[in-house]
C-alpha cells in the first residue's frame, strides 16, 4: 500500500498553457529574487572595511575565523606554479586528458569571439575608430567545498587568457584545509600561475582593494555564495564584476520524438545542482509528456543525488503542455532561459525565432551536459531571465574599447560649426569656444 | 593692490612628476568615491517599494511631491509623437540642422559596431556559434532642469536604435513644469516615440518594475543625480544598467606645440560641467605649461561659467610636468581618463601605447568638444578610472549573445566521453549519465 502510494506520487507538476490560471502558475514557478538580508549586508560591509583598512592582517584573521585555518602569514595562503603542477601530475591520465580536451575546445571557440580594432577615414581626412585592449589584471573567484567545479575554472579563466589579460589571480577558499586538487589542476590547465586560498567577502575585498600580498584587480568574475555575491555587488564600480548568478535552469522544447529517458536525464542533470535549480520541459505532444513523466518516476530512484533532484523537481520543475510549436517558442522567449534545449527535428528553424536564451542546445543529441564541460561555448550564462539583457561570459568581458577620433584641420572646422550650435543650445559656452577655436575662415 | 593679488592668484595647481610627494598628490587629486548616504539609500528604497506595489498611483504622488506638479493622471505625464514633432518644428533651422548632422554622424559611426552572428562546423558535423539579438525594450533616463542635454539623448538613444531595439521609452522630469523643447526635439531626431515626464528614483522604479502605464524595460541607461544612480544600482540584476558615471574628466598630453589658448579652452570645456569635473594637462615642456597657465588666467574671466570653472580647476585641476613622453603615457594609463587628448605631432604612435581611456582625441585639431557633440563616437564614457575595465556606451550594450551548439551524433558520442569523465570528477552523475546516453558503441 505504502509503496504504491510512493510510486504514483507526483514528482513534477504538469501545467497546460491552456488552463485558466496558467499565467499565475508560471509567474509563481519562475519567481526568484535573491535578496541579501540586512544581516548579510552588515557582515559584508564590516569585512570589506576591515580588509580595506588592515589588508593582509585582516585577511589572515578572517580566514582563521571563517575557514577554520591555523594560518599566520599570507605565505601559507599562497599557492605557486609548482603546487598547481603537482596537482596536475597527480591526476589520473583520463582526467588530465579530459581537462586538456575541454580546455582546447573552450579556447578554440572563444578565439572566434575576439573582435579587432577598426578605423575608417572620411573624405576630409578625419579618422574615426575603436581600439580594443585587454584588461590588465583579473580576479577569478572559485568556490571551495562541495561546489568546487574544475570546469568553472576553465570557463572563467580561458576567455580572459584569450582576451590577452596578462595577469590572472585566482582565489579559492580551503575550509578546514581541504584542497581540491582537481580545481588546482584545472587552474594549471587554464594557465593560472598564482592562487590564494582565501574566500568569502574577504577574498572579494582583497581583489577589489588590494593588500600587500594580493594585487588589486580590474574585474572580478566567478560564482560564489550570498556573501560573495553581496560583496561583488558592493565593489561594483571600483572594479568590474560579472553577472550575479541565480539558480541554474534548463528549458527543453521537445517535439515528442526524443527518447523520454534521455529527456528525463537531461532534466535531472539540471535538477541535481541544488534544490533551487529549475528544470522545465515543454511539448505539444501530451502522450510524450506522460512518457517523460514515467521515465522520471522510474529513473529518479537510480540517481546518486536523488534527494536533491526530487526536491528541485517538485519545487521548481514542470512539464508544460502547449498547443503548438509557436506557443512553445513564445514561452521560451518569455522565460529567457539560461539553457534552452531544442530537442526537435529542425532545431535551426526554431533557434532563429529564439530572442532570449543564454545558450541554445540544438537537436536530440546535444545534451546540455556537453555544453557544461567541453563543447566549447562558455557555461557561465545569464540566469533568472537575465538573458533578456545579458550574454554568456566571453572574451568581450575581458576587453574594453576606446573610441578614436582624429580630426583633420578641415574636419575640425566643419564639425566645429555643428558643435558650436549644439553647445550654445546647452549653454556650455566653453565647449562652444573650444570647438570654434579650430574653425578656419573660408 | 587688491587687483594685482587677484591676477597672480593661482587658479590651477602645478605638479611635477619628479617631486617627492608626487604619488600622494596624484592619489589625492584623483580620489573620488560616490557614496550614497544611508538617508539617500533609505529614501530610494521607499520609493522603489512604493512604485513596485502601487504603480501609477505612487508615480503620480511622487511626481506631485518632488517635481511640484499638479497632475492627477498618467496622461498628463505622457508625451506622444505629436508633441515631439511640435518641439522639433519649433526649433530654429540652425539647431534642427545641427541635430540632424550630429544624429547622422553618430548613427554612421555606431553602424560600424554592429557585430554579426557567426557559426562554424567541425569535421564530425558538430556546429558551434553565437547568435546576436537586440534587447526588446530599453529605458533612457534624461535629467531635467539645468543639466538637460539634448546631445545625451542622441548618444543614449541612437546606439539602441542601431542595435535594433524595437521599443525605446524615454523619461525626463519636468520640475515645476519646465519642459526643455531642445531635449524633446533631440528625442524626435533620435527616433523616440514615447516620453514620460517623470524622473528621480520613481522613474527608475517604473522602468524596472513596470506600471499600468509605463512598460517594464530590459535595460536602463542614461545619467542622473545620486537618487537616480542609487536606484539604478538597486535594480541592477532585475534589469541591465549602464555604468554609474562619476564627474567628467579630461587629460591632455601636449608636446608644447599646440596654441596655449586652445588648450586652456579645452580644459575649460571640461571644467565648466560642474565643480567636481577634472581637467589635467601633462607636458614635458615646462615653458609651455607656464604659457597655458597664463592663458588660463587671462581667458578665465571671459567665460560665462567662470565661477564653476574656477572652482573646478582649483579643486581638481592640475598642470603636471613630466620628464618624458613615455612618462606622460604611463601617467595616462595609470589615470585611465574618460577623455584623453593627445595634442602632439604624432598622435597615432602615442595612441597605440594607450591601454586605458574612454575616448582618445588625436592631434591638435581634435577638441574634445567635437566628440561631445558630433564627431560620431559616443560621449557616454567610463569615468573615475573605470576605463580600466569598461567601454564607451555602444551598440554592444543593447544586444546580447546566445551560444549555439548542435552536436552531430558522432560529435555527441565523442564529447560525451570527455563530459562523462569531468562530470564524474565533480560528482555530478546525472550530468554524466545525460552525456553518456548519447555515446554510441563503436
Amino acid at each position: 500500500m505504502r509503496e504504491s502510494a510512493v510510486s504514483t506520487e507526483q514528482v513534477i507538476r504538469r501545467l497546460d498553457a491552456g488552463q485558466q490560471d496558467f499565467e499565475q502558475c508560471l509567474d509563481a514557478l519562475l519567481d526568484w529574487e535573491s535578496v541579501s538580508s540586512a544581516e548579510v549586508q552588515r557582515s559584508v560591509d564590516d569585512i570589506l572595511d576591515a580588509v580595506r583598512r588592515r589588508g593582509d592582517a585582516a585577511l589572515i584573521e578572517l580566514t582563521q575565523r571563517f575557514d577554520r585555518l591555523a594560518v599566520e602569514s599570507m605565505t601559507q595562503l599562497t599557492l605557486g606554479a609548482a603546487r598547481l603542477e603537482a596537482a596536475w601530475q597527480a591526476l589520473p591520465v583520463e582526467q588530465r586528458e579530459a581537462l586538456t580536451v575541454a580546455a582546447d575546445r573552450i579556447r578554440a571557440y572563444h578565439e572566434h569571439q575576439k573582435p579587432g580594432s577598426w578605423s575608417f577615414e572620411e573624405a576630409d581626412g578625419t579618422l574615426l575608430g575603436q581600439q580594443v585592449t585587454p584588461l590588465d589584471r583579473v580576479g577569478v573567484y572559485v568556490p571551495g567545498g562541495k561546489a568546487a567545479y574544475p570546469s568553472s575554472v576553465l570557463m572563467n579563466v580561458i576567455p580572459a587568457k584569450v582576451a590577452g589579460v596578462a595577469d590572472i589571480v585566482m582565489v579559492v577558499p580551503t575550509p578546514d584545509g581541504v584542497v581540491n586538487d582537481l580545481v588546482l589542476a584545472a587552474a594549471r590547465a587554464a594557465g593560472v600561475d598564482r592562487v590564494f586560498t582565501i574566500g568569502g567577502a574577504q577574498a572579494v575585498a582583497a581583489l577589489a582593494f588590494g593588500t600587500d600580498t594580493v594585487p588589486a584587480v580590474d574585474k572580478i568574475v566567478g560564482p560564489g555564495n550570498i556573501y560573495v555575491a553581496t560583496a561583488k555587488r558592493a565593489v561594483f564600480g571600483r572594479v568590474g564584476i560579472d553577472m550575479i548568478a541565480g539558480p541554474s535552469e534548463i528549458l527543453i522544447i521537445s517535439d515528442g520524438d526524443t527518447d523520454p529517458d534521455w529527456l528525463a536525464m537531461d532534466l535531472f542533470s539540471q535538477a541535481e545542482h541544488d534544490e533551487d535549480a529549475q528544470a522545465i520541459l515543454i511539448s505539444w505532444d501530451d502522450a510524450h509528456l506522460a512518457a517523460v513523466e514515467e521515465s522520471i518516476a522510474r529513473l529518479l530512484p537510480t540517481l546518486e543525488r536523488a534527494d536533491i533532484v526530487r526536491e528541485s523537481l517538485s519545487r521548481r520543475g514542470a512539464l508544460i503542455h502547449v498547443g503548438s510549436e509557436a506557443q512553445a517558442v513564445a514561452l521560451a522567449n518569455r522565460i529567457a532561459p539560461e539553457h534552452l534545449e531544442l530537442s526537435v527535428a529542425e532545431p535551426q528553424r526554431l533557434a532563429e525565432q529564439v530572442r532570449h536564451a543564454g545558450a541554445i542546445f540544438m537537436g536530440r543529441y546535444t545534451a546540455e551536459a556537453l555544453g557544461d564541460y567541453c563543447a566549447g561555448p562558455n557555461h557561465v550564462l545569464p540566469t533568472s531571465g537575465t538573458a533578456r539583457f545579458s550574454s554568456p561570459l566571453g572574451v568581450y568581458d575581458f576587453q574594453k574599447r576606446s573610441s578614436l577620433i582624429q580630426c583633420s584641420p578641415q574636419g575640425a572646422s566643419t564639425l566645429g560649426r555643428t558643435a558650436s550650435v549644439l553647445a550654445r543650445g546647452e549653454s556650455l559656452t566653453a565647449h562652444a569656444r573650444s570647438a570654434e577655436s579650430r574653425i578656419r575662415e573660408e
